[in-house]
């Protein structure tokens, strides 16, 4: 971290940042300038407060070298995480698709769609049971009902099962769920994700709409300064000002993530973009990209399609995507740090 | 609610729509244009799914002439909701600062700051206990000890409480806080927003970063229909490209905010801004648009400024602020409903 | 388009609206509902202005069926519009990658770059001669002597040239230029995409930073309503909050765009992102799905390394990029309508 | 401006930019810390090219000191600017209210909406002859006869004119026009601020609807760097995801203007909100936080109401208006640097 002075700084005033920052363990170097004078800190700068820095009298500016996350930095992790569900791994050179639909509604929903999208080249199965809705009146999942089929489907087909979590009083609930989902939604957290750095659980952490890569690299740090290494990243897109589609979906965020991070990264097009005709392309393009896997809608009810999303695909449009994926994915762009 | 169907939607189509809507109790009238059949929904809407509804194959778009909202809804509710905490009135005409430190350090220090900013004109004092932090490794507040002390600053000073809840776990030992906030980046922790629906204490509501209007008052909406009616919203700005300012305070909510709802609006520019030059002004011109309150963050310390944040105020400084916004108060934007 | 009606509206305010409408050629259907009533326009409602119709005291809402496009609207040109530069053709399943210099510096540096990139496997060259910069000491570019150079490395290579404009004054120096670039910037200088109009020059068409889809077919709207068909759109990059990235890439354009219109997209992941280690994700990433064709920047000058922008890649990367390119575009997404 | 060099920089390398650097008249001084090495640049680095510098393979990070504009800088301009419209002063504690109708449409009412605004308090005339518009088949204004409507009601009332320019070229039929308007959509660009900043004229430069506040003095840069030095600027909104209101007004703009620059701000409420409800209170809210003057939108017509916009008052409405926001004028945020 260095620290830029403004110019008029009096030498009291230094020694007394110096002294403040000794406290902390945190050795510093000046460099006088013709117009500035320039402070360099040395030390572990991931706990100093570059805004409580910044808001000094005497401060022009605040400049980090270092990313403020440790646990979750290739710097100090080259290797990429490789993370192992029940024998699936994802990182590292391992790619797998996500797929199952929004929500768990019953037995044989689930386990149809589970059939079907083992079928086409899905190696993990995923379903709501607690759902995050904006609004009250909304159906707000079958909760640990839910968690039980999904439970069934797991026995029935041997997928490991990707659910979201909204409340850390629920984990209990969770003990075999393979993978704990944390939401857009609830990316900050907290003390969610404090109570899911004790467990050792692989997590699945969603980027929540208006935060930042850094802000999202952050909050997976809290959950492994807890413990838990075990993480998944994932992709769901950004809020902006562009309305045809649900969200604007960051496929630059993949270089970035690898080269800032160790961890993988699946990409979801289906919450991203919000309607089916897109997510095919968007699952080829993330694929392309590099991403470590996807996480795909998919509903069945061919009877009864009022109930289904503008985002979910059909099991036959699913068989298409997961086609068109493996078919890309050999040529998709590689990362070596 | 209107729903625009596509041209070449078949009369059996139709009709399953119809029947489908009827098992929710919703009623329709059908309208055969040129090109084009439009349903238009008879009854409450507000439990109808809008995404789901789009989705289907037969559906142009959909429209809702209803907001989803009806405890928070001034349509329904034409008074402004005047706020009672302990007598200290918020809404309706009545206007409050809250002020105090960001975080409450110790016993000196938050009630040194309570009786400076009570002296100057605020009403509510508030101190954060629990600490919503970016990083795992920055300081996260003293937990109960930090409301102990906010405790004993009010029987000091009989000024009411504000403070922060980040867990609703936590409920038991905000007994005795008269203000629960609920931060930015809890706004969709729906979860918690259940529960505080079930107490009968007022609920300080910030906007998300990235979240509409709209997103705001379901939020609400979420804690009225659990019972609880007393709702403050609290704007504190929403994250933009722009850099110059945290975030970009959003004062065109207020007026909407005013039509929408009849709760009570504060905003709080120390936290949207991030520097404390621009607290003034904006704490002036948040008055001006007719805001019910503003929320204000003051530290003490003069000897040992390294420890407070660039957002705040000195004492001195929010007494000038407090002169210049009563000041402005009564000629202040007038809203009637 | 549908307007609904405010309900309480009287029929002579209904009659009024209607002749207002007949007044443009625009027939009318009623629809009254329970509560609301509404109103169908048939005819070429292109030219109704709908913030006016919304802005009138009866009106509930607008509601657009149609798009306010016709010349850039694939519901009247279903087949894709191949677009024809001296026998390089794009779009309709003719991929193209157009490379080449941010600026052109020398006659050295622009032949040497096209040989380069020509012999990696592009086909067009580009080249900045009037350059766009926010800071007016910033380097503006050669001007006409940088559009001779680019003619002579044209002559020396064959290739096609893209160079931006900055100011319908200049057309009569881009005569012996092929394709004429519309920076982002300059996206919604309607005066200029006027004068575009009236040349039968291709025109690549760069979205704007802040300007959502439906804004940007507008613009391709107004150069074709004067009479030019041959637009190519180039997506790169909309103004977010992330900072990491200089611009967020929003590939999800390409399905929106390839369903609502018919003209060809092409992307720009030089400018979009704005780092050069990001560019070779985003090239493969962007042809996955489904672009017609890629603008990336590069450099040369070993030597003088000082000089080039950090989104520039040297000849030998962009050798791989090509390789990578061209790996996955048969794999690429595919649409159909 | 202070660059960070990597770890492991050679000293040749070091050399290698020290001489590019003096090359360009830039001095430097070396500071080695115990990781990095810095260089502080001492001279007019206005016109380094920041960007270039941190795309150097040595460089990890470049901060500037100094703001990159100087004309426009407060630092070396410390007094308010006050600009002066035939008598009618804009900054430096004067306060004036531009207001007329969106579009000039006919004698009468361009004169009639003169009259009652000059009456009500405002002291300058707006009025659009030339029209930007998304859609090519809207409304483009009267052009050359709406600048002579425009001069006959000045003539009428005295009144100044201000009105948009669209086009360098159209330049000369400006000749009495008082106030040059350069729109949202034209504030980048940089051919037609180069052509203004030639003449003698006062220009209004709109604020970009996704341009940072730094790129919108850099854009007064530009003119001012050609020699014309009376710019006042006019917030009216950026794009964001909020979609109640057209664009989010950014009035903390006015306290980092106020800071930067010593131009004056005014602010264009009509325009930002987008709906007529909304603009008293925000017009309210502007002056309040020190603006210098307003912009408002205001229509007669009372006959032919479908012609107006949801942004526009009536001038009984602007009565009011002007009535709120002279009486709140007194308590308005104050400046002082």
């Amino acid at each position: 971290m260095v620290v830029l002075l403004k110019s008029g700084t009096k030498a009291e005033q230094i020694e007394n940042l110096k002294s403040w920052l000794q406290g902390m363990n945190i050795g510093t170097y000046i460099s006088e300038g013709t117009s500035h004078t320039i402070i360099g800190l040395v030390g572990d700068t991931s706990m100093v407060d570059m805004d409580l820095l910044r808001s000094l009298d005497i401060v022009e500016n605040v400049q980090r070298i270092q990313e403020p996350f440790k646990n979750a930095n290739r710097k100090f992790h080259n290797e990429d995480l490789v993370v192992d569900i029940n024998g699936i791994k994802i990182g590292g050179g391992n790619f797998q698709i996500i797929a199952g639909p929004c929500s768990v509604e019953s037995r044989e929903q689930i386990i149809e769609v589970a059939g079907r999208v083992k079928a086409a080249g899905a190696n993990l199965l995923r379903g709501g049971a607690f759902k995050p809705r904006t609004s009250p009146y909304a159906f707000q999942g079958m909760g640990s009902d839910g968690l039980d089929l999904l439970m069934e489907a797991k026995k029935e087909t041997g997928m490991p099962i990707v659910t979201e979590i909204m409340n850390a009083v629920h984990l209990p609930l969770f003990e075999n769920v393979d993978v704990i989902q944390v939401g857009a939604r609830n990316m900050q957290n907290f003390e969610m994700l404090k109570e899911l750095g004790k467990t050792d659980k692989v997590i699945l952490l969603k980027r929540g709409l208006a935060n930042t890569i850094d802000e999202w690299l952050m909050s997976a740090e809290y959950i492994m300064a807890g413990g838990n290494q075990n993480i998944i990243l994932c992709e769901r897109g950004i809020r902006t000002f562009e309305t045809r589609t649900r969200n604007t979906l960051d496929l630059g965020a993949i270089p970035v993530v690898k080269k800032l991070t160790h961890l993988p990264i699946v990409v979801d097009p289906s919450h991203a973009l919000g309607y089916s005709y897109m997510v095919e392309p968007m699952a080829i393009a993330a694929t392309a990209a590099g991403a470590d896997g996807l996480m795909i809608e998919v509903h069945n009810n061919p009877a009864k399609a009022l109930c289904d999303g503008p985002q979910s695909l059909t099991p036959d449009a699913f068989d298409e995507l997961s086609k068109a994926v493996y078919a890309v994915r050999p040529f998709a762009a590689k990362y070596e740090y």
